[in-house]
């Protein structure tokens, strides 16, 4: 999408066909609940598995609204995108769905499970250098190469309706809950679940939860305008980009609050999740639990629904072992 | 049980009214599937996952059954038990739902874990030294103190029923399969399996998945007759206990093979399935998927319940980084 070019917003109605159009590719996933974590936190918690995706992660629903959303003509160029994270496997898996081609431009550091990852989806990468410089340059050659429509992880009209569906499921399946909290990166799970809350559940909060080392989307929040941070360190590696436009527009409107947490308690959280309700999830997922054992009052005696965004981790590198 | 009274075999009516007798207190667990997995085997795999009850363990189906079936005369005095498993916290969960004393006998060198989560349910631990002579003495006498009612980790009728109930719900959660496996140790699941299958859908095969180092149901069942190991060395914890006269009546009788892994097949088929299916299960959960990557042609193109048993393990020695 053009900086220049009026942002096109997503509504309540594109979200529900996006449901309609991604049902027969995506799961339905289950809550799950632990009174250990109920007792623990002194509310009552709903985790909606996104982690147990087919390829792992939430994202999988808004790259699949946006491969099948596409007409024929524009399906046979593929879709293209720069990623390394759970986009690009998730785009990738929904392209190989429709049996269109996925170009992914990815730096040439990033982990091989999800360089594997991608490939067993039929996604191709090209690789560039961990430079923002070198990955723009790439991905306007490939795009101009392919001809491939560009999905961008998360500020993508058809990404963020997709993502609004986890919502929907999640209060369906609960009968309501009086707050829903998901991590915060750049911000699609966030602007998708305010897409859909704002509409069906108007009285529900939406809460972010973000780490401390990569706190520009509470920055933001405070400031009134989008912050970002160069190049912010933290465990929680799906959650250092920053907001762009469309998902400002969400986040500024219809989120409650953000709420942040330091390294350890991502980690402690993490392992907190993995012990007592025995579901693989990555570091990213963590900051909401994080944040409701940090902030014990807010969260008293509330029906919480908690999205876990992803389960794509490395097995030999789980973060309380380094 | 003593050894010379006669065997008190559960039918099919003790297993559906454990069912309804158990339901307030236990999940009604999700199946999970996995495309890939599913491609990689060339199997269509039906994961049952007991691993999501909240003590991580199938085994609170039978431990429930047991203690809820008790008089109040009888529960007054509680439950007792040796083990140092999910049997010992599921026990004392259970008990603690009924609000009664449990007295669990376990090794001073269990796994502190172990000892915590026994005591966070309300159990009560004693002691003994890692030996037969002193379990069996310590029980006894533990056992005479507390007039505890004694449930056998596996071989009781109460526990065998309760087990049951999970291949019922597996059947009816997935319209019925054609093979159902499950790990062997003691023989508790498998018997439960027996049980109902064998009333419920009696053309469906079962089986039991072995450790090759602790193979000592395998080697019964081409035998004839009960071969008990002495002291078994595996990564799979939860197995290396012998069959008894009530599981092995269930096993000689309705158990269609049993298969038997190497360790390093067992630690695989782990790491692929917290990989692929993204749930945390033990490595005693691992034998199944290992024999059906081992036996490809054995269940090519069938219907496959595979139940994953338990997800009690320690995050900080997972066997793959060992």
């Amino acid at each position: 999408m053009k900086d220049d070019a009026p942002m096109e917003i997503p509504g309540y109605e594109d979200m529900l066909a996006a449901h309609e159009r991604i049902r027969p590719h995506i799961r339905r996933t289950p809550i799950l609940t632990s009174d250990y974590l109920n007792e623990l936190t002194g509310a009552q918690l709903f985790f909606k598995c996104e982690n147990l995706q087919e390829p792992g992660a939430f994202k999988v629903r808004g790259a699949t609204n946006a491969v099948f959303g596409l007409s024929e003509d524009e399906a046979r160029l593929g879709v293209a995108t720069h990623s390394s994270g759970n986009h690009a496997t998730c785009l990738s898996y929904a392209a190989g769905r429709r049996g269109i081609p996925c170009n992914v431009v990815m730096p040439r550091t990033a982990p091989q499970a999800k360089k594997d990852a991608v490939r067993r989806y039929g996604g191709t990468i090209t690789e560039c250098d961990p430079s923002t410089t070198s990955r723009e340059e790439t991905f306007a050659r490939v795009q101009a190469e392919t001809g491939g429509n560009f999905v961008h992880p998360y500020n993508d009209p058809r990404v963020i309706a997709g993502q609004g569906t986890c919502a929907k499921e999640l209060m369906e399946q609960t009968d309501g809950v009086d707050i829903v909290i998901a991590p915060i990166g750049g911000g699609g799970m966030i602007s998708g679940t305010c897409l859909t809350i704002s509409t069906f559940a108007p009285e529900t909060q939406i809460i972010a939860a973000e780490p401390e080392q990569a706190d520009d989307a509470y920055r933001s929040f405070k400031a009134g305008h989008i912050i970002a941070d160069d190049a912010p360190e933290t465990i929680a590696d799906g959650l250092k980009v920053p907001l762009k436009d469309l998902t400002w527009h969400f986040v500024s409107r219809h989120v409650t609050d953000i709420l942040t947490t330091s390294e350890d308690e991502i980690v402690d959280a993490m392992k907190t999740t993995w012990k007592y309700l025995r579901v693989v999830m990555e570091p990213s997922c963590a900051p909401p639990l994080a944040a409701i054992l940090k902030n014990k009052d807010r969260f008293a005696g509330k029906r919480v629904g908690v999205v876990i965004t992803g389960g794509n981790v490395d097995l030999d590198k789980l973060p309380w072992t380094l």
